[in-house]
């Protein structure tokens, strides 16, 4: 299956070292961390009517990851967990997936807050967040704890 | 950007025409949809661990869309749309992404609630669901008087 990047993300964050860092403030080490959404041209007319949404899902390629790993030692815990308890971009299929919150869009430009994705990331998809995606009894494992 | 399946989905959809049945009864159609992930043998042991998680993030191709459309007519609304602002499967990227909820886990297969994917869709990740993916605030645009 072939895909193809519709946009890329501008992040305060410039390399894996700097998301390290803010991951290590804890799970909300993101939330105040703003960008853009720069989405090419050609794709701009499907950005229509995201305004209205809070929050979107954004799905993205983790371009700088050059290893398919099955285990992953996540860096709030440090035990070696399965890939696919864990959101490291060292996995099978390369793919991240992040609900950002949307401040404003400009054209072909979405500003964002939420974000932890390095500068350069390529976008694959953007998704409203929906009343589906909102499990307000999840439980979170391993995380809970932390 | 290449991607390849790690497993497949066993749903109670048979086609796109259940689905959009299961659509039109409104948001909360697929809530109690069970399914299965049969995930290939050589990723089982990415799935260690996530047991001790309520919800799961699923990745998959919306393999029989065969349409890059940049607008969509979502079922609850009718309106015209621009794509990004649906979960429409006839996309730039035929990507989906749904939450489930996890029942149980037998080695390599994933029994799950809330599936609204159709039988044989390829499964391309799983990751946990996470307290930075449930955002209690959001708000859901046109959807929200649906």
């Amino acid at each position: 299956m072939y895909i193809k990047p519709i946009g890329v993300v501008h992040s305060p964050f410039k390399n894996r070292e700097d998301i390290k860092k803010a991951r290590e403030k804890g799970l909300n080490g993101f939330e105040n961390s703003e960008g853009e959404l720069e989405i090419f041209g050609e794709f701009e007319p499907g950005l229509n009517d995201i305004d209205s949404f809070s929050h979107l899902i954004i799905i993205f390629a983790f371009h700088k990851s050059r290893q398919r790993n099955l285990f992953a030692h996540p860096p709030l815990d440090g035990k070696k967990r399965g890939v696919f308890s864990t959101r490291s971009p060292d996995r099978p299929n390369p793919l991240g997936m992040t609900v950002v919150k949307l401040l404003r869009r400009d054209k072909n430009r979405v500003k964002v807050s939420g974000i932890d994705m390095i500068e350069g990331t390529p976008v694959l998809d953007i998704k409203p967040y929906t009343p589906k995606d909102l499990k307000e009894k999840a439980s979170f494992g391993w995380l809970t704890e932390k």
